[in-house]
């Protein structure tokens, strides 16, 4: 017997007859003799229709009673999961966010999870019920309401798992699993059997968006093994596991897991920034205050008259609010110019293995080279290289570098 | 200062426009200086569209997971009306049913309000907060989500009001008040300004829905003052209050308060039942054992072969079980034939006046008989004569009556 999570998402969950579906597929694993507790979204598309309701009542919205509002989309499904459970004979009850609790900090709208209290989760389970959960949604310390953020659903799924010492938490999506890169881009991209979470998260946070970051970084720290699968077939989906797991099952592993691209980058350039201690810190600091999240730095050497020219990319959507921030620090900075280009992409080889192998990243710069493809600024972890280049070149990049690792389906076993 | 309850059905709180207009008049009620509490139905459909999903997922669902599902409708609606009156500068939040908590009992789908606690509502209210309460809902004792059962609402909002101690309770709907007669019927009916708890629920039981009939009879148990009006305009309503009001402040008062009529009654007669005794308890018996509701009674007087014939009528959506139940019964009880007839239709007068008044079943016998009508079965109470008629003529007596009686607009001062 194992305890088990399985966390389905809105396109699972959405509309009766998928309901009944997941009913079945929860079912098989409680006559497999598992004990499970099923964490559910909200209807496709529900939570969008309770958030704009919310919006247009109010653009400025109290997030205490938003967070009422939209809470109802999973509060519905999962009494819908526990009736189509009890429905095909399986014993199960739901178990709202304040019911259980899950307690959770940090306000609303986006709260984070501080303790499950497991002591009727466990009885329930213990008792042969499964135990029916609404995702995204908790409860703060003075009794109201409260939500995860967007997509928290993953979140409180290995929450959920870490609580209750589940073997294994199962993320039913509407993909079967994650790949070594964007299947539309590399028709040959394959699927992985297995994945670490550090490469998840690198993955993830670059663009291949299966998993909330949030819950891959969680199940890291909880140790809580992660599924990745699809609620519409039966194949095997991707194990998310420890560095240890890799290891000992995969000698023949891959230099590189899985490339990822990211369009939503803006880049940049300020010119004549005098090349003088501090020059660099007036430009960060002030966009830090403003929570914008710099990427990739680039600082070209001194020009002969004393200055540079500073490259720093920013997410798209805080573009605009980042050219302010500049605009106005302008002569605490000294630069000359302020330019800027949304015509640039990210693309990122990711794969614990180059921890241990020099080359990965000259192999990346020669294979881009040969296709004529310039790079504009670099930036590297431990299990990453990212670069910068022209938008119009990613889907070539991609497939050259999928190529040239090796990843192709017709060129590695799977 | 008064302390007021509002509560909104879901005509008012369909959409979002609705629910700024609902916001505003609240507004103005603060602004005279009221505490105000505010019970709100969801928005019109949503409630049926909950339904149909647990239906959908099994026709035999479990009433505590039903509850879970449908009380999410009322939970968005109340989270909306605090966003939007916050937005107009109303201090305000929600209180949902298991925050305050209303306390219910007798199981789910079908609650009935124990006991409200107020103290957080005291607080808030004396806080200068409008509460924001979603009707229809409460709590069990095992902390579970319970539900009133359809158009629980209005039971909410004279309960929430007879905790807090209000001094009046405002209904809200898409009609202004209460009318002598359905003005579909008779054009020229008048609203009643006032009504009494006893008129209201003979009226709302005999055909005259405008408010749930159980939040009448707690409104009359608890002396809750309600007002009845419309959400769409600004004039006043009909009250519905204790008979010393009204003897104090209508000396004029009509006999006859208003007309109702039922067409959802069936007559079922029995022929050749032996006269004797206990017959008449074995017909009846049965029918109380199977929960069937027998409304009117008729015995014939005894035929000359020692037997009688007795008719009666029960709800049309009992019919088929009553016939079942009667033909199981047929050698105890030892009728002949079992003839039923839905072509009937039940007409009533309602009047806290006619108590002292001989006469008035009279008027009402000669003004049928005068247009030709006969009358199948009669039943009386205290404020109350209904008789059973031939369904066809349901309007010809229903305008004939409500002229006999002076209600007619041009005849009487509203």
């Amino acid at each position: 017997m194992a305890r088990i999570v399985m966390k389905f998402g809105g396109t699972s969950m959405a509309g009766v007859e998928r309901i009944q579906n997941v009913a079945r597929r929860v079912k098989r694993e409680v006559e497999a003799g598992h004990q499970v507790a099923v964490v559910v979204s909200a209807m496709a598309g529900e939570t969008d229709r309770l958030v704009s309701f919310c919006r247009e009542v109010s653009p400025l919205y109290d997030p205490a009673e938003y967070d009422v509002v939209v809470a109802a989309g999973e509060q519905v499904t999962s009494g819908l999961l526990a009736i189509a459970l009890q429905t095909i004979g399986v014993p199960a009850r739901s178990w709202l966010g304040w019911q259980l609790p899950i307690g959770t900090v940090g306000g609303h709208a986006a709260a984070r999870i501080e303790e499950i209290d497991t002591r009727a989760l466990d009885a329930a389970l213990a008792a042969g019920e499964v135990a029916v959960i609404p995702g995204f949604q908790g409860m703060a310390e003075n009794g109201r309401i409260t939500t995860l953020g967007r997509g928290g659903s993953d979140t409180s799924a290995v929450a959920v798992a870490a609580a209750m010492k589940a073997d294994r938490c199962d993320i039913y999506t509407d993909v079967d699993g994650v790949y070594t890169t964007d299947p539309r881009i590399v028709p040959r991209a394959r699927k992985l059997q297995k994945v670490t979470y550090e490469e998840m998260l690198e993955l993830a946070s670059v663009g291949a968006k299966v998993l909330q970051t949030r819950s891959v970084g969680l199940a890291m720290r909880e140790n809580v093994r992660v599924q990745v699968l699809s609620s519409f077939d039966d194949r095997p989906g991707t194990m998310i596991v420890g560095d240890d797991e890799i290891e000992e099952s995969e000698m023949e592993r891959q230099l590189i897991t899985g490339i990822a691209h990211d369009k939503n980058e803006a880049k940049i350039t300020l010119t004549d920034v005098p090349d003088r201690p501090g020059a660099v810190a007036s430009i960060f600091a002030p966009l830090a205050e403003a929570n914008i999240n710099v990427d990739m730095i680039v600082q070209n050497i001194a020009h002969d008259t004393g200055s540079t020219d500073v490259t720093f990319t920013v997410p798209m959507a805080e573009l605009a609010r980042s050219l302010d921030v500049l605009t106005q620090a302008r002569e605490r900075i000294g630069y000359t110019r302020l330019v800027h280009d949304t015509n640039v992409s990210k693309v990122s080889i990711v794969g614990v293995g180059m921890r241990s192998n020099a080359g990965v990243a000259a192999t990346m710069f020669r294979t881009l080279g040969e296709r004529g493809i310039n790079i504009q600024a670099i930036t590297t972890s431990e299990i990453k290289v990212s670069v910068l280049i022209e938008e119009d070149y990613t889907e070539l990049a991609v497939r050259v570098l999928h190529t040239a690792y090796g990843l192709d389906a017709d060129q590695a076993a799977a």
